[in-house]
């Protein structure tokens, strides 16, 4: 049997772990926590490749191509998450199970945080837990695909 | 050292798994969802009750109780979720660390489900992931703890 | 052939006929009425439990055991009906039909009446008839089953 | 004593029986449905006649004679029902009791139908009964005149 | 030099002096008043014509030939002025001045009547004087022709 | 039988007529149009003092005591309309009949002017007539008083 | 095989072409516009009834009738277009495809008229063409028929 | 004469002094504060019976069977204020005053408690001074009565 | 021990007791019930200027020189209390204790006076007890000044 | 004469043709479709040129160097036409004329999905149609240039 | 060549420097700051007059006063920016250019500071840049007029 | 002591000086302007550098990497203002100071550009004056650095 491989997509600032959420990460990397995610994949048996940009446009390209390579995305779309119903409609359209994830609680911040316009898409939510929601959306899809 | 102990909270018309909500639960029981909840507590080293009502105000006295007996508390509170403040007020009271769960995706159903007010007070939210949401609040409570 | 029956739910206050809604019930007592209830039930055929509660938690107890009990739910929910998302799950996983009476005219009162949130699941409603509502209710769930 | 006369109005589309609300009033025509509410009438020991219009302004000068012909109105204005304060207006100034009748219940459908400017001013409403819901008004109003 | 000739409107409904205005016309007929308008006109040589319609359609077409026959136009649109864009669109095309004229304050009523659709498209607006409205609008509309 | 005394109030911004509403009184100053009043007043057998302020709580106080000098109030508060619930009050206290006038028509201009927190308290309102409006005002109270 | 019909329906004000949409049509008469969509329907093999009426109601009875006599409705219903929730149920009951068509660009104008209530149910909308949507309209109908 | 008696109800989480409201309270327990509140009314010649509990519906009952035993009624209703319209329909039924007392400033907190559905029937609020607020309210009701 | 002194604010329309609001005050005058007030503070113990203006800016000029001659300030600011950000400016830099009275009850009364922008700056607010709030104020800064 | 040269713009995830919008193109593809359009322009003398881009900063781009080199846009902006005013400006600074294209009917879809920020500064909207959608645009621009 | 003089205005709470802003101005007076005003202004060849009032009405009167002693505006109406109307009135009137100036940052404030109802009406808008934003304002004008 | 280094970003469409803005800057060219930029700073003695680009995703990777570069951020983010809470994020994460610039008033303009997501996080922000707005952008951090 072929093992199962995640697309993991981080949008717009996720990469900014130090300058913007310390009080979540410490003094962790960006690449040292891609690099956990991917050993976590490993560790449950699952294919995963992490993926970052801040163009909006080239998140879709990478969602519109995932269908093929890909059984299952993770994403954490960063400020997207608000307002991109193009992002949305690439997911939609990607027909792979997705999980969303937020580090921080976006339901204790601004307003406009508190309504993803992915979250209906998507299979489930998970947020607040820091880099342990990419862990546990890992766990979780393990368990559906 | 003593073991962690969490309180699994289920609120109104979470034990009517099989009429309401079969496409998730398939054939389960609430009382067989239940046992294996504890065991998957007991399972990662973690005590754990499981308590349900569908009184507002018995949930509200068993939250106020909590502090004392409980290190961590996860809660479905069904459809009051949606408007208890009272529940919210009782959870922030309590002090000790909440999950909110919720076995449907809430985001993808009617309109008024899709704010919980009880969502900004909690330490995070999983949500879609059907009775595997309640085994993934409890590993993230053990990773916390 | 078995008898149909009937459950007549009447939410908070509905019990306080005199002193609430003495322009539509005059000086009838509760207790009255709801013997008037039963005797229009008798005398078109069908069984009936009248069932009264202020406590929303046991409404909706009372309404997940009525599938096994009864054939079709009569519920005036009081003010419950403009919040309670709670008994709203509980009607609607109850799948038996469901007729919502209000004995005032509820959209001629205050603002916050004019919206039920138990109305979609209805089969249907009937208010601003008085007591008489629940005899027409009767005669058109007589109808339906 | 003289006997009661009831003017049953129908407004836009109501006539569009076997073609709009099939799954409610199976195959009857629109004639046939009127016949059993005049045959309904007469069986209590009421008049009736019922009255049907497109046009909003012939309904209004319908309504506008109806206090020196009848002793109440039993209306289903169509969709009129959500903007028509014309039609209100007339209601209004009838000064005879009148009656709301939906076949549909309109809480069940789109959000525009979910308000009628008609139900504040009326006696009450009845919906979601089918053409059953013109013999409970007729009851309704019997009992009251 | 010609008489100018004014078209005074007549919405739905404002032909029921006795019954829905009595506060404000006392007992005074829909025709009696009518002939005041005309004399007052009369007298401040003007001509005028009133015209009454409940159809909205009608008092659509009647506007559209004013443009030939009419130097300007009074309406009080009943409670078409909440709702009726087409008479609104109609007006405005007619390209002769109009006056809104309310015999009763509707600043004072309902909600739904403190926005006309009408209002702005027009010369000005006289409410709250009764029948002295129309008088005061022929003075008004004197002056400016 | 003693002679009528009318209060006619301009709030602020109504002295500057040149500059602010040149398309409604050309080149007529304040004084001039405030004579004119006056002049109207006195051929229609009234009292009359035109009162002018910049400043809310000196109108306030103007109007607290009118009840005890005039028999009647002309009001255009200018920008006030929109938001001084303070003027509302004293207007409303002031128990004589008020008339709101506006030279321009509010309803054809910004959002924020086509409401007036005073219209529902006063008898009418006359709008879009120019100084004309004052005149109107006049002649209606006349009628009235 | 038979040619396939179109109803074409003008709603209200729409007959005013040189008067009120001259900057569309120029000094084409609104019978010379009829014609040309004629003539246009005749050229692409397509039978074609032009149908004009201010009043609602009676565009509302021509739709209802339209179901045995045509294969396809074209409709600019003018200002009804904003509010006739009684149109659209006309239109939902024909079951015959109708395409929406508004001569000019309703999304630059008034806020009121950037909603249309029949677009939802229409299979497709065109505006902003002037005479010239209803030829593309009937292109449209010719390809999908 | 006899000595009026008030009842003095607390609702959800007001139990929770130390726990919830240490700005507030300082060290003093629920049970502490309650005996203070009875003997300032019995300073000042009142009777007092203090009431708590979490669960809406016994609120309800309480209130329900308070006519026949109390003569005034102060209610602390916790974050029932917010949505109870239960509560508000038992106060009013009620018809002794009832006097709302915040022990915190609800308007300097969520944007979800700046609005009580139960304030407009009271006969006053007090909010802001803490246990005190309890004390100005039975000096309040004591002047009253 | 120096006295404590106490700023007691009437806004706008509060000095018309008799007229305004005589089912709270009956015959009393505004002179009297002031004088009231004072003796009040006097027989507790604090030193009490009244002050009183119809002039917005009056009444923030006088809170702004309050820091110097005032230990706290007690506010009745009328219909100001509405819309008037800058008293709110004006108290918030003040910093002495503020307690806001409104001797009616602001919420059961028209929709704009259930919302007081200064409440959530002040330290408490007191309503519906007529002249008895400016007593239960001072008693209230008695006890924590 | 010079052939007249029109731009096609084709926003994100308009080239998942098979995927999303199946229902729509059956098995076309998105370049099979873009060639239909060119062979169009090509059949009625029309030049032009097809442009595909996921990210909104490249249309733009686009967009802003077709004043010199075409001589009107077709724009199909996908889900960037619900929040790009970016996309917008650019299309407003342009000045040549654009025609939207919606090849779904975009008012029988999601909310969020009923208003475009593009509709307004376009000479027109087509929405419904298919791929046809395009054609019909290319004639009525060939109409019009 | 005349010196261009420029008229600059404090609104409401502005002079108090200390108390209010003093994280802007630190320990500076407000007579300093309107000094430096004054400096900078002859530094770079401009007239200026400093006016300040808490009161609404005279603000409004030496606006008004100003088109004849003006050359530009400086405003600073404190909280009066977000409701008075009557100044905007004055503002727009006058004529002469005015610029809008905020010390702090209004968007990053209470909700009901982030709109200005004077911004439309005026050149431009500086703010957050503290007592430095009279002087940006002054180069501005300079650079202007 | 090290020059400072200001980075000015120009977000999307303002490099159509010409076309868009003419009102703004006549003839001048965007190149030309941004010359401006750079002297004026030159002058001042700050380093600058000025960046433009049409996609929303490399503004956001200029703004992360100017931390390490830059002393201080101007912005003119165009249309993307008004929705990008992504370059929201990245403004927020740079924690170098920022000023917000817009040429034109957006106050003065369509509904939608009226509320900036940036402007509550800048330190300040300048509108209304053109290039100059940036000249003075610069003063006003050359003054704060």
């Amino acid at each position: 049997m072929l093992r199962k491989k995640i697309l993991v997509i981080e949008g717009p600032n996720t990469n900014l772990l130090g300058d913007r959420e310390s009080s979540i990460y410490g003094k962790e990397t960006f690449e040292s926590v891609n690099r956990q995610i991917e050993e976590k994949a490993e560790q449950i048996g699952l294919g995963c490749e992490v993926y970052h940009s801040n163009v909006e446009g080239n998140i879709i390209s990478k969602i519109q191509k995932a269908k093929e390579q890909f059984d299952a995305i993770i994403i954490n779309a960063g400020s997207y998450s608000y307002y991109s119903y193009a992002i949305r409609d690439a997911l939609a359209a990607a027909k792979v199970p997705a999980v969303e994830v937020h580090p921080s609680n976006i339901y204790a911040q601004e307003e406009f945080r508190r309504k993803s316009v992915l979250a209906d898409i998507c299979l489930g939510q998970i947020c607040g837990f820091g880099k342990q929601g990419y862990f546990l959306a890992l766990d979780a899809l393990n368990h559906i695909l």
